[in-house]
């Protein structure tokens, strides 16, 4: 489908946390938003690669052995099979960019799991 | 390389126009920051999406049917195949995310074509 993507637009149109929605697909790799607070569950992808940009507010990404601080306009690519769990102390807003065989919560199964065929397309 | 990368600090740090600068690499894929003013060369890519997300400035992609607008905070993914061009009236940055493999003027030999193995890492 052949339309521009407002990221605050598509950020403004839903409110539940840690559910992310894809905006964009392209060569195999989906562009997603999404919103969240608090702790997140550790998790690693073995086969992909996930890249976190902050556009609203910022957060950390918890890894090993270092916690990397995301303010708006940064990004950090986690590698693949690398621990990680986000953090935000107050409500953040992230696109993140990975394959479409990405599965959020990883090599573990939680509450916060969305198989990648169940996400939500805004 | 594990670092966050700080998008206004790297559109800082060079003033080239046209010239792509690769700032991250995931899943074969780049993810690339360039600067540009005026019009590029109507060019496609047979086998790459490409995605370009406005940062500061607005611009324009020309398609062959319509010209798309894109103001800060929005993207747009131009499909495989499809002829493009950007054009900018004041200097624009964008971010830029194909596979690594995409040539900057796609099918056409221009005075500004870079091939991918010799795009700038900063």
């Amino acid at each position: 489908m052949r339309h521009k993507v407002n990221l605050t637009e598509k950020l403004s149109s839903f409110t539940d946390q840690w559910s992310p929605k894809i905006v964009g697909e392209l060569n195999g790799q989906y562009v997603k938003v999404v919103k969240f607070q608090g702790e997140y569950v550790w998790h690693h992808h073995d086969d992909q690669d996930e890249l976190f940009l902050a556009l609203k507010g910022g957060f950390e990404i918890h890894l090993p052995d270092e916690i990397v601080t995301l303010n708006e306009g940064e990004f950090f690519i986690v590698p693949r099979g690398l621990e990680h769990k986000p953090v935000a102390e107050h409500e953040a807003h992230a696109l993140l960019f990975e394959p479409a065989s990405t599965r959020n919560t990883g090599n573990v199964d939680h509450v916060y799991t969305i198989e990648p065929e169940s996400l939500d397309r805004i």
